[in-house]
C-alpha cells in the first residue's frame, strides 16, 4: 500500500479511497496503538478542529448551560472547545485571546462582549471567524435572546398584577443582557405612565453577590417598590437574600421576575417567576454559525424569543403598590 | 544573527541568551506579526501546554468552581485546559478523553471518576499523568474534600439539635462524593444508637431535578424525618421544591443541610446550613500536583477540611423528631 494512502485514510474525513481501505488501515493503525495526532494534523490542513469560548466565569449557571450546548455541538462535529475565563478583566481577556490564537483556534464563540472594549473589533480585524453568543453588539455576528421584549415581558406581568412602583437590579449595564433587559423593561413602565426612577434601577453587575449588593439598596428605598425585576437568576436569589435580611419576603411583601430561568428557579421556597431563554439551543446555534464563518460563508444574526414563566414570586399575594 | 538564537529567543523558556537578545527578537517578531505558534511547538518539544479536564457537566455549580481554580492556576503556568463534558455517560466519556489524547495534551484533571469505571486504570496503563480531582477513587492520585468527614459533621450538628429521624438524599453511591459523605452520615447516627434505615435514603443522583425526586420519595416515609441532608447544595434546592409541593417549608417544618456551601446558599430564602469545602483551592492544588506529575515527580494525595456553615435551614425553628 502506498504511504498516501495510508495517510488518507487515517484521516477524519477521507477521500477518494475505498470504504474497506479505510476500514483496513484504521484497524492496523489501532492494532498498531496509533493515535491521530492532532498537533501535526493542525500544521498539515491548517485546521486544529479546536475552538475557542470566551467567558467571563462558568459559575454563572446561565452561561453554562449556553456553553453546555455549543461543546455539545462541537463534539458532535469532531471539534474540542476551549474555555477561557475572561473574569470581565481587559488584560485578561486579551491574554487569554492570545493564548487561544497561538493554538490556531478554527474561530472563537465570544460570550462575554461588552460594549467598551473591542475585542470583538480586534478579531474581525485579524481575520479570525468568531459569533458572539449570549451578549450582542452592533455589527457583529451574534445569537442572543431578544432581550429587550424579555424586559417587556417582564413589565408587562407586573403590570397586568396591579404593579405601580417598581424596583430593577440592572445587572452590567456595559453587557447588552443587562442593558436591553433593564431598557424594555423600563420602556413599557414608561409607556404605561408609570416610569421607573433611575434610583430604583441598581446596575450592580451579575451574580449572587451582586444581586444582594442591588438587593440592599433597593430595601433601602423609600416609598418600597411593591415589585423587582432581576436581569439575572443568580441576581435574584442576591436580590431574595437581601430583601430576607431586610424584613422582606419575596411572594408576600414584594413580587421578583428573574431571567434566564435556570433549573433552580422552579425548586426554590417560593417558585421564582423568569423569563426564558434556550440557552442550550443558543450554543448550539453559536456553533453551527461559527462552522458557516470557519466556512467563509455568509451568515446572519439569530434573536431568540424569550417566553415568561409565571410562579409563586410574583402570582402569591404581593399587595401591588 | 544565527536562526537558531531567533528561535530560542520567541520560545517561551529562552535558554542561554541575553535578555537584550530577546526582547530585540520578540519585538522583530511582533512588528512582522508573527505569533507562535502552539501547534508547530507542541510537535518539537513534546508539551502542547495544554491540560484536559474531564467533568460530568459544568452546570454543577461545585464543579464550575474547581474548575475555575485549576483553569486559573493553568494560565499562571503558561497553560490553558481543555474542558470534556462526560455527561456521566461511559461511551461519551471514552471518546472525549480519545479527543483529547490527539491533541497530545500533557495531562488530565479527571473531575468526575465513577467506582464502576475505568477510565483512570486507562490513564495510568496509557501512561498519561493525571489527577483526580473532587471525586476519589482507591489507588489513584486524588485531591477531594475529607467527605466522611463531612459527612459526620452534618450528623453531629443535627443530632446536637435533638433529630433523631432523619433522611438523606444522597446523590450518586457511584461517585465517592455521594458515597462518602452518606456513609459519615449514616456512620455517626449509628454510633449515637439511631441508624438511618435503607428506605430514608434516597441516591437519586445529584443535581435540582435528581433532588426533587428524592424530596419527593422522602417526602412519603411515615412517619417524617424531622430532618433530611442532601449531599450537594443544588441536590438540597430540588429537595426544598419536593418538599414544598408536599406542603412542608425547610426550615420550620423539617431541617435541612446541604454540601458544597455554594454561593446561592447564604441567600436563599431561608439560609441554607452547609458543609463547605473549598473548591478554589481544591482546583488549584489539582493542577499544581498534576504539573508534578508531568514533571515526573511523585506526589501524595490531599485531603481539604470539611466546615461546617450552620443557617436557618437547621438553626430555624424545627421541632426535632
Amino acid at each position: 500500500m502506498h504511504p498516501s494512502t495510508a495517510s488518507r485514510s487515517l484521516a477524519e474525513q477521507p477521500v477518494r479511497i475505498s470504504a474497506a481501505t479505510v476500514a483496513r488501515v484504521r484497524e492496523a493503525a489501532r492494532t498498531l496503538g496509533y493515535r491521530r495526532d492532532a498537533s501535526a494534523a493542525a500544521l498539515r490542513t491548517g485546521s486544529s478542529r479546536l475552538v475557542g469560548v470566551l467567558v467571563h466565569r462558568l459559575t454563572d449557571l446561565a452561561l453554562a448551560t449556553m456553553y453546555a450546548g455549543a461543546d455539545a455541538a462541537a463534539a458532535e462535529a469532531g471539534y474540542n472547545t476551549v474555555v477561557a475565563n475572561g473574569l470581565d478583566d481587559p488584560q485578561v481577556r486579551r491574554d487569554r485571546l492570545e493564548a487561544l490564537l497561538a493554538r490556531r483556534i478554527d474561530g472563537v464563540i465570544l460570550a462575554d462582549a461588552r460594549s467598551d472594549d473591542t475585542l470583538a473589533d480586534h478579531l474581525a480585524a485579524l481575520g479570525v471567524p468568531y459569533v458572539l453568543a449570549m451578549r450582542t453588539l452592533p455589527g457583529h455576528l451574534s445569537v442572543g435572546t431578544d432581550d429587550v421584549e424579555g424586559g417587556r415581558l417582564a413589565a408587562e406581568h407586573l403590570l397586568e398584577l396591579g404593579h405601580r412602583r417598581v424596583a430593577v437590579a440592572a445587572g452590567d449595564p456595559l453587557a447588552s443582557t443587562g442593558h436591553d433587559r433593564t431598557a424594555g423593561f423600563r420602556q413599557a413602565f414608561a409607556e404605561a405612565g408609570h416610569p421607573v426612577p433611575d434610583d430604583a434601577v441598581a446596575a450592580t453587575g451579575f451574580g449572587v453577590a451582586a444581586g444582594h449588593a442591588a438587593g440592599n439598596r433597593l430595601a433601602a428605598l423609600d416609598p418600597a417598590p411593591s415589585a423587582v425585576f432581576a436581569v439575572d437568576d443568580l441576581t435574584a436569589v442576591g436580590v431574595i437574600g437581601a430583601l430576607r435580611d431586610a424584613g422582606r419576603t419575596v411572594g408576600s411583601d414584594v413580587a421578583l421576575v428573574g431571567y434566564n430561568d435556570v433549573e433552580l428557579a422552579a425548586d426554590l421556597p417560593v417558585g421564582l417567576t423568569s423569563v426564558r431563554s434556550d440557552r442550550d439551543r443558543m450554543g448550539r446555534l453559536a456553533f453551527g454559525l461559527l462552522l458557516e464563518r470557519i466556512a467563509g460563508r455568509d451568515v446572519a444574526s439569530a434573536r431568540l424569543p424569550p417566553v415568561l414563566v409565571p410562579r409563586a414570586s410574583t402570582l402569591g399575594a404581593v399587595p401591588p403598590g
